[in-house]
């Protein structure tokens, strides 16, 4: 295949992630969802997968099937995407794909459109390659719940064990750290995100009734405060009883990751970091968060209003790691907050919980992972024993015992989840590539 | 005058009250200010009134004065209304007066037109009986800024205290108790209000960054949570070395006072009371209080987004009583936040701070109000010597020396500054038989 032939791929892979963007999946908000998985659908099969159909808790589940040879890859992406607001901050239309100084600009263009996008093409380059034939067995799970916490996938995964069984799965996304070299994650962290909701009265009442009627954001700002310490560590007794110690391999390969997290700092301004030096990582990689995402209530527009609210909320994300379980943790949550005298602050699960999950890092899925970086990148990946973010990879772990590999290509000015979500031009290129190296790698078989 | 005759005038004057709700006098939004003015402009210089009008800081100050006597009455009344949302709670639509089941509905129909509108239909059927002139002098003072802590006022007193000197005033608001007792308030809460503002990043990041980059809302949740205790009070300190310890008068005048507030926890459904018994009224009465009047920051819609936000803000507001200083307070509460280690948590000063003030129960315009409630309500009134809520009542005292005396149409389930506020219809017509009352009094000497 000459240069030109593969660009025409990488072009036309850019072509359907335009078409992709446009989409307004956001599943939080239960938009475009049928209609996505439709598009999807119509582009695996014109490569000739066979894609089923499955209903979710609130978006279709694709399962999708090609190819014949000594391995079996099996692929995970999600279709669906965050919400795009504050819309206000976005620099060109969220959902219109925008070119500017090599960056793609868009809500999914990095997560996970460009990622489905990029690994679609590598397909493309490896049928045309091998006579349009797939020399390999490729199962690929699309599913459109990723960001309401996939719901359905754990009781899916385990109901369809046999459809998806695979020598590895090559997990949704992925990354190219600053100096390029890409970022192989073996591991993410478990995510539990609730409301809590505290009212006072039945409607809003005049301030000055604060002498003698309590405030439901003051009980809020409590209970906020009582969760963790400055130095960001959680203060919800038991909450690290079941935190698994990381191996000596674990810190091994966390202190051979470059960096401590400056690039990070400079791209968002960062004025309030936790932790430079060897910390960052180590972070990073193995510390639970408690995080608070998002809070309101009472007057929140220009000026002030003397008013004493009824009622407020407060938005929070756990981010959890081996072997803490979400159920355990909501159960101490609640007893935290009674303990601190918060009996009326309610918990409000606001979507399904995902368990942390580690793959190992010396099974021949993982070194063929790692070797397909080196030849496509031409540089050593970074190899990080977990992200810091979260996703559904317990299930395929517990339920299908296959590693998982994140690769992809995010970059850390991406804004993953904020205005102005880009990936750059270069790096959706090289991950065709990345996955024309893999595909290749695993026809060959896994030895 | 005939029962007809005073029933004609109460009618006119729901008319003048229903044009007044119609216009969005929304001092913190500065929506329809001048026009406001200007409408009140000519319905007092209908009835006789030379009007001044004078340049405040968002909205005009009026100045109006007519009659002739052996006494002056100085009437303080504000023209500018609270924004009205959350207005899909509003029941009728905020800016057209609405009637129901007795009550009339929109924002300012208590807060402050109401007032206003009575006011001026007592006048007139004072004007009327005495032959269509005044027998005391009236000077009336009218500004549009009192909702956002009137910036201009203390100055304006100050400045034009010949035009306003007056053997007493005639505070803005007032109200009728749930047995039909007329309330006089002889004092005023000072009032505080600031935003606090945090912010961590240039823009908002993914969540997973919370185990390295500090969060601003728990920032802002602490300081919030630093401010008081649970039982509501204030734990700056030095917060309560300027309050002025309760004359036994006082606390004699607010044990007359009867109930604990259960018709106010009744009729807001209020779950958490901070107060009941004889606390309460010593609260409301004499304490200074913190209220959160408003949060926001990250995400607040549907759902839940794994985002780290770059920034927050929490509206607070003081309430404060003699002899504390905002000034004083807005200093405790930097060196305060700056002693918990939260030096990065800007405060904002959001209007003017207003100090409080209280009057000498004893002044002969004290009894004269009191006398005048008796005759138009036929029911001994209830004294407090402060009223739970603010206003810009210190100036008067200071530069005037003008004791003030609060006595209006109000009701305890008026819903002041919130959605659905309201006046009884019959509160009303008594508002205009109190102002009837009282007029005729001072027209024959304050003795």
């Amino acid at each position: 295949m000459t240069q030109a032939e593969l660009t025409a791929h990488i072009e036309r892979g850019l072509e359907d992630l335009r078409d992709l963007v446009a989409l307004e999946s956001v599943s939080a908000q239960g938009r475009m969802l049928p209609e996505t998985a439709a598009f999807v659908t119509r582009l695996l099969e014109a490569e000739g997968f066979r894609v089923r159909e499955y209903p979710g808790e609130v978006a279709p589940v694709l399962v999708a099937e090609a190819g014949e040879g000594p391995a079996t890859l099996l692929i995970y992406n999600h279709y669906d995407v965050q919400p795009e607001d504050p819309v206000e901050l976005w620099e060109s239309p969220p959902f219109q794909l925008t070119e500017r100084g090599g960056r793609l600009y868009g809500r999914g263009a990095s997560d996970d459109k460009g990622e489905f996008a990029s690994r679609l093409a590598a397909i493309r380059v490896v049928k045309e390659r091998h006579g349009g034939t797939l020399p390999l067995r490729v199962r690929w799970l699309i599913e459109g719940e990723e960001e309401v916490g996939s719901p359905s996938l754990e009781r899916f995964v385990t109901e369809h064990a046999e459809e998806l069984r695979a020598d590895g799965c090559w997990w949704e996304f992925g990354g190219i750290d600053p100096d390029g070299r890409p970022v192989l994650s073996l591991g993410l962290k478990g995510v539990m995100c609730v409301e809590l909701r505290c009212r006072v009265a039945a409607s809003d009442l005049h301030s000055s009734l604060g002498a003698v009627i309590d405030n439901p954001l003051y009980r809020l700002a409590r209970a906020v405060a009582s969760l963790r310490d400055d130095t960001g560590r959680i203060t919800i007794p038991g909450f690290y009883d079941d935190v698994r110690e990381a191996s000596e391999a674990d810190r091994a390969a966390i202190a051979r990751i470059p960096g401590d997290g400056q690039a990070v700092r400079d791209t968002y301004g960062v004025t309030r970091p936790l932790a430079t030096g060897p910390e960052y990582h180590e972070r990073l990689n193995l510390h639970p968060v408690v995080n608070v995402n998002g809070w309101g209530g009472g007057y929140e527009g220009e000026g002030s209003k003397t008013v004493l609210p009824a009622h407020g909320f407060v938005k929070l994300d756990f981010r959890l790691v081996p072997d803490q379980d979400p159920a355990r943790v909501l159960e101490l949550l609640r007893v935290h907050l009674d303990a601190q005298g918060l009996t009326d602050v309610e918990i409000v699960e606001l979507e399904a919980h995902q368990k942390p999950a580690r793959a190992d890092a010396g099974h021949p899925f993982v070194r063929a992972c790692i070797a397909a970086a080196r030849e496509a990148y031409g540089v050593e990946p970074i190899v990080q024993p977990s992200s810091g973010g979260s996703g559904p990879m317990q299930p395929f772990q517990e339920a299908l015992g296959v590693p998982c590999v994140a690769a992809g290509i995010g970059n850390i000015g991406g804004r993953v989840h904020a205005p102005n979500e880009n990936i750059l031009r270069e790096h959706f290129g090289q991950g065709v590539a990345f996955g024309v190296a893999l595909l290749e790698r695993l026809a060959g078989g896994l030895g």
